[in-house]
């Protein structure tokens, strides 16, 4: 089945929905335009069932390789036109011939996300051990094996046109007394200092950070305090990236956007959605309204300093999918994405601005309020369509049966690198 | 300025978002008519200024009497047709004149919903103090005295046409050691027998349960598996009242509450948003979604007990205003209730039930957001318009100017009773 | 070496501390006894090394099958003549041969406490997958799968001589919608009833609750409320089972433990500590007061209704070892339950309840403090010293290098069932 | 009755206790002087009973004006020798005559720590009202009202000897989009900086943080990371405050203290317990384990850097006091205070570096551990008495019938300044 013979059957209900919508604001087009430039990259480890301690449940026909993996988010992008990127991970996709790799993702329309290194795992025939942390280690061997594996990703990352790494590092610690804080602190800001220097000019770093686990006492790089210390101590490459499941109970993530934005560290985000922990769900699932004022901060707060929405922050989904089909989520995040980014372009800003100045409260709550309720479906579907995607990515999906295809083609029992 | 007046400049834009949405779906009567029959109750204490433990920043205008609060409550249901009700609380409305009061609710359409005895603080004059409990202190006398204060406030609903009673216990502990937890309970247990004897056959008694504050260390009816405890050995009359801020980081409140319907023991609700504790604030100013979901349950649930959705359960606002006009705080409160309900009533309950058959995660949360994205707004306005409400409630207060006017005819610095 | 050969050159040293405290309280020689009296049971699956779901740093001699499991717990016990019972998990650990087990059990002094049945994960080869839940599963095949399974797993424990059951179930969802609650707690409960008839006259059934983990939107036995309303429904036979790490943030959970066994529906323990979630660390590693808090409870609650401290509620460790020698881990745990222990047997309980009776808050918290500031390591001990165990059970594990030992006869890449 | 006198009925428990302790370490001595030499200051609100929203209960005898709050530390101070300062709240305690206050002062040996403004609440006849904050506030006007206050709390401060300025900000909001989060920031920057400049050379200013409370969407001061971000662009001589209840659940604040102390940006601490959010109990009454946590590491931090304990930073209880006599409770407080500093200083840190260089997580463990469950009473006894202190201050206070004293003297109704 085409995409634009499913799209007719969906074409009269849309055009009634657009024509309302559209009719309602003056800036249909503008926002239509930003709609079509911002792209998601989607995870290369996202592809296949993800699972907790206790267990996995895999699904079937997932990628087998970084070339699957790259037809899958080729799909992806074929029916949304919003997830034109990928983000890959190493050693799980270290590219065999990275031209042909290149080659077949601009086939897709995909260019290269951030670089994730990974020193939170031991791998096959990996000469030191990661069991007490990577950067942080009181062995300055072990130190320096996760230089060393951070300097690989970035040559990975030029060979493939990528211009950005990404540290997430779960060094910490699991009980008290079993870390010296500062060393570990110290340490983990000399190794960061080693591979700045290994960053090529164009590049970017980013210091990612969450609050706990795997380890269960404390983190080294444990909140966004924390990352934006490292981050300053580093140099103008090196930013802050927000993970919106890595914080403790309760936290005030935009709050948090805000003042790094204004700090000018905000390097991106990695988005999913939670209930309790770093729960990995759905974007948008759980709390859209967070996810809301998280994107009215970052529309407000990328204008004030003049960045284009679009490049000046990198923009990834960093889910896990445990009982859905990984392609069907991944539709339902960046469409959950897509719909609060308009909806953060229409908050009204000279009525919001003109609410705070005078503490009209009740007005700015309904302000924001007022773009919330919007119902902006129509809106991101007209993009997507205008761009040649799918009225209905996850509707396609289904008809098309996709997934009964990939099973066919790739077997049942694979399993996609990744968590 | 007449509401009908006001009406008429927001009419064509109303006409034209009602026309839109009500061509989308064939049950647009059916949930008018359910919307038009909801009302949500006004607390007596929520008319004035709130505050914290660190100060007060009052308003003006604020009702200086139970007359004034009725005359309050009066105004924002001619506004909004769905406030009909009002919730007192004994003894900072003990009515001198119940007959009067009654007649003067009845004008203005409103009736006595819960009413709510105070336990918590030492009124002036008192005999005994509550500074370590009531109902679980460990001196007799205490305990009939705050029995007996119950007592009273079930003969002032009787005389006023109520027919339930809320009790919330602020009694715990704040260090360990302080309480004997099993005989607190007991001690508890006892003195809700006693009360429970006093109430008329066709009243019920509303357990409310609260995680912290003012105790905190414990609380004596602590969550809903303790409200639950009590509510089940005290009889067929006694149910648990879920208010939303009153529960631990992170709970699952809408699972709660379908529990309590499956158990037949949910009693009603105090509506308020939070992000912290009990922070008291506008109900869908933090998670709209959250409610949405509590919704969810409710509707399915009382539809799956053959339930009266406007007459079965109670519903009342507790929130506290700090930084807003009260009355504004609770037009959008209730007007935030409202759209959530019609929300829930547009939740496709075949399609999730036949999803949820097919362990089909990802059809499921489609239905449930497809009903959170569609903007219900004109629903709710429509159905204040047929009732002769406001199109816009809020709007009409501020374009009529009535706080101004109620300042100048209450004065500046009147002080309404409660928190 | 000897125990008794470690133990001398330790002999001075306790000799002073413990006449010192012993002098300091007249009830020395009955705190012996009950020390001596209470046993601590392992869980079978926590001998070997722990992982999370981002990785797995094994160490080395894991026991390769139950044989050695059973030999590593009779190392403990005869290290603390304190961890006299195993807890064995179904199918990780299906004795080949349990009159065979029995009788190596018994040379070591090690007998059966609660088995544990396992829903939560798909064994290779089993017919349906529990990806969906187990006894609240849509489906009545799964179900009644679960429900086999559980039955066999009685079955197990009656040929070992053990006398109860732990069911835990992961089971609940991840996204709203998935789940209709009340079903998942009818299906949840009728597969219970299926259980609970197969149980022994003289078994106890332990209906364990958890908030969340692995799933991340609702559990389908999530808090003690829940729990014990299965508990009650099933009968005399059911209890609940606490286990410290599966809580809300904040939760009060020595209150939750004194109202169970004010209810009677108390039935046993998992003890861990944790900072975050379920991070099953060290007993005591990170909140050593609250642990005391609640062996104050149990204390007192047991007392009052004439319980035996060490048979009438199932003890039992149930911790994850990530980054310590899970024997050491073990040995850790089981001597922080014992000092919590021997300081609650020393609370002043006259002095306790006086200062309740007069709501003498601060001589309350003092009655506490004193029990918890008194260093009692010298009594558990002596106890260890005359059952004929070791005066520092960790000091001769060292001395003694057991591990080394262990992995020279398992060899370093051994991997034991568990998690 | 003399403290002497009570002393000599305590002496031989006491010895008895001291003997054992001072034979197992050769610290002795060292740690005496250590603890003699330190002292937590009292703010002058905690001399009175607090309260919740809810409601306050209070006790009597509380003082009637900064010469009676003076004397009541005066007579805490006689009692443990540890409560040598005062740290004063303006304008709730507005010295009439600096110079008597000062000589009073010094007659009970009491010293003036930071000084605290409140920008936090309106005072009778205040110009303009701080509801919507303060140094964040839209109005310059407001801004520098509140500039005004803290340059002259300085002055105040300078008078009587203090030589720092402790700057809570309860600014923040409550709703989101009431607030520009931005600018927020920088008009309290620019407050801050005005204040910065108007400090002595040989001052200090403390930019207190504090996650919620009184407001409830969002802080300005909302983090260490906030307040680190405040002090660094501020200078030399600002510094972070750390208050123990002003944390999101779960929040490693032992790790914060350490990080704080490696950049030299460590100002001081506000000491209390929590359970849940900002409760202001009794330090060391729910978490004493933390609390030593902190405690080791300020101990090994200082250490590190060279600082003198008693004097580098700034040690003050903030507690409130709901249901105790609040002199016994700061008594308890202080208590907990000098016995959780003993325990730190009883760390072996050369046995805990090496753990961690091995990467030895249980010995580690077994290092705090054993200091925590040292019995270090009598050391803390020991060092009251030597400085002609009580042996038990809280059973000095109620033989002697101090608080009937007070009432008789003050009365039953008097109310202390204060929260």
């Amino acid at each position: 089945m085409e995409i634009a013979q499913h799209n007719e059957s969906l074409l009269a209900a849309h055009q009634r929905a657009f024509n309302y919508i559209a009719g309602e604001t003056d800036q249909t087009e503008a926002i239509l335009n930003k709609l079509a430039a911002f792209q998601v990259a989607i995870p290369s480890w996202a592809l296949g069932t993800g699972g907790t301690r206790f267990g996995r449940f895999p699904a079937g026909g997932e990628p087998r390789n970084l070339e699957e993996k790259i037809e899958d988010i080729g799909l992806l992008h074929k029916l949304n036109q919003s997830s034109g990127a990928i983000s890959l991970h190493i050693p799980w996709d270290i590219p065999s011939n990275p031209a042909n790799i290149r080659a077949l993702a601009a086939e897709h329309g995909i260019r290269f996300d951030a670089m994730n290194s990974n020193t939170f795992q031991d791998q096959p025939g990996q000469a030191l051990s990661y069991k007490f942390g990577s950067l942080q280690h009181v062995n300055k061997a072990i130190r320096q094996q996760a230089i060393d594996h951070n300097i690989e990703v970035i040559k990975h990352g030029i060979e493939l046109g990528s211009d950005s790494l990404t540290v997430w590092l779960s060094d910490g610690s699991c009980f008290p007394g079993q870390l010296n804080f500062r060393q570990a602190f110290q340490h983990t800001l000399e190794g960061l200092q080693e591979i700045y220097k290994a960053l090529p000019d164009n590049w970017k770093v980013f210091v990612e950070y969450k609050a706990f686990e795997p380890n269960f006492y404390s983190t080294t790089v444990g909140d966004w305090g924390q990352s934006l210390l490292y981050a300053g101590k580093l140099g103008p490459k090196a930013y802050t990236l927000v993970d919106l499941g890595h914080h403790l109970p309760n936290a005030n993530i935009e709050q948090i956007v805000a003042l790094l934005l204004m700090e000018g560290k905000l390097g991106g985000f990695h988005f999913n959605d939670s209930k309790y922990g770093d729960d990995d769900l759905t974007v948008g699932s759980i709390k859209p309204y967070q996810l809301f004022l998280i994107f009215n901060e970052l529309v407000e707060g990328m204008d004030a300093r003049g960045m284009n929405h679009a490049k000046d922050l990198g923009w990834m989904i960093d889910a896990s999918h445990n009982v859905k089909d990984p392609l069907e989520d991944l539709l339902q995040s960046v469409e959950a994405i897509m719909l609060t980014y308009a909806q953060a372009l229409l908050v009204d800003r000279k009525k919001l601005a003109a609410a705070q100045l005078n503490n009209d409260v009740v007005t700015a709550q309904e302000v924001l309020q007022q773009a919330f309720r919007t119902d902006v479906r129509a809106l991101v579907a007209e993009a997507r369509l205008r761009a040649g995607g799918s009225l209905n990515p996850l509707g396609y999906f289904r008809a098309a049966k996709v997934r009964a295809q990939l099973i066919k083609k790739r077997g049942l029992k694979t399993v996609a690198t990744g968590l």
